[in-house]
């Protein structure tokens, strides 16, 4: 059932009796955010799954008004999926004028994809807050592939006691190693195949690890002369952390996590590997 | 029952079946908070009290080192209050380093009181979230004094959707009128004759209203040349505005306070009445 007003969604959802498991979103629904859905649907009584593209996360001259929409293929997916609520609340209904407002940590928040995008994730935490106050779900799931996203929002459930298990979803990629992404519509067939180094880097800093190399410094210039074969391809950042997003010198086995940010012509992408 | 630990409260309450009302202070109870804890105790099936002097609510330079502390006093008026849990956390188990933080409004957070002591509110709703959170009350009481304070308080359950019904209590006062406040025991016997204009200005504003005066100078100055009558008062602000905090030209009867800010010495007071 789709459901606009958050009103009716708080109300219905506080009459529940079992657990609630929610997906928030932005749209644009792929195979990514249905390995979260599905993960939902098996651990849950009921589902909830949000489409609101958050105007306050993204940034100035950012693609916030081209941000893929395709609200009747998601619907289509909602059902074939068996999600009970469907929420997707109008933009001007999510804010007020002068809002109380959430930032992100000083230091955590402005690493990483917060050095590149700052206020990114003051947005991102804000809107994550008003979901789960309004959802109360049980469990959250939330992909790792938006690893410092997840890290932040772990922070903030433990920072505001909040009531809610974080599941960490697993990334999923196309057959050709590709992290699923609403954004890889934007690239051309050209910059797919540039894109595809990406995984490929990352594969093969798995593979230096599993054969003990635990360097950081080595790791990252290995992932660095692989990105480099790409044809057109700016690195923004090769970053090794914890789970905590400490930055590491030496990979610790089972905390560490392998970030990659890139430009492909005027497409960021992201990728990460947790080792 | 006097809990530090924050997750044995939590635990506890959680296992409540009934209504739980709550009242936030920072200890060095008076009449004031007393009036604040029987309403909750009236209205709710289990009372929770917190004393927590929160640190991120003082500016450099004010008087955090030496707020008052009565906590033995305070246990007792507790008891007598007959409280089910009077929550008294450590200092150094509310917060962690690099936290998610709650920002006031940019505009609402900053005018009046945040004008003075910017960033105070900042601090005041992140413990005040952090509280709630913990809690989960059905009632949360806080006073009228502190006027903008429960504005933004308001506003803030509003922009989180935060489920809990926050009752706004009528300010008590000593017999000669002066409004209770745990800053009261740092006035000298002169600086306190001096402090006792303030509820007098109000009530000459609340009569001048009732003939029908309505104009906000008009008031303003009746105000201030009461408050000059004192010997050593110094005016920071007089204001009169709605209850949603926006500045009125002409009193609006039913959503009007006039606020007042002085120093008295090196006390800071505030003040208030509701029209």
């Amino acid at each position: 059932m789709v459901i606009n007003d958050k009103t009716t969604l708080k109300n219905i959802l506080r009459g529940v009796d079992g657990t609630i498991g929610f997906v928030p979103t932005m749209g644009a629904l792929h195979d990514g955010h249905i390995s979260l859905i599905k993960k939902a649907r098996a651990e849950n009584d009921i589902v909830v799954v949000s489409i609101f593209v958050n105007p306050t996360q993204f940034l100035e001259g950012e693609d916030f008004d081209k941000y893929p929409n395709k609200t009747e293929a998601d619907i289509k997916i909602c059902q074939l999926c068996e999600v009970d609520y469907l929420f997707m609340p109008d933009i001007t209904t999510m804010y007020d004028k002068d809002e109380v407002l959430v930032k992100a940590p000083k230091i955590k928040g402005f690493i990483l994809e917060g050095s590149k995008r700052a206020g990114h994730f003051d947005g991102m935490l804000q809107i994550v807050l008003k979901l789960l106050n309004l959802v109360k779900p049980t469990n959250s799931y939330f992909g790792k592939k938006d690893a410092q996203q997840l890290s932040l929002i772990n922070q903030m459930v433990k920072n505001f006691y909040l009531d809610t298990n974080i599941v960490e979803c697993d990334i999923v990629r196309e057959k050709d190693g590709l992290a699923y992404s609403s954004r890889n519509v934007y690239l051309t067939k050209e910059q797919r195949k540039d894109a595809l180094y990406i995984s490929k880097s990352l594969n093969i800093a798995a593979n230096l690890i599993a054969k003990g190399e635990l360097d950081s410094n080595t790791i990252q210039n290995s992932i660095k002369n692989t990105l480099e074969k790409a044809k057109q391809l700016d690195i923004e950042y090769i970053q090794i952390v914890d789970r905590s997003l400490n930055i590491l010198n030496k990979v610790k086995l089972k905390n560490t996590i392998i970030l990659i940010a890139v430009k492909v012509g005027s497409t960021r992408l992201i990728d990460n590997i947790w080792i």
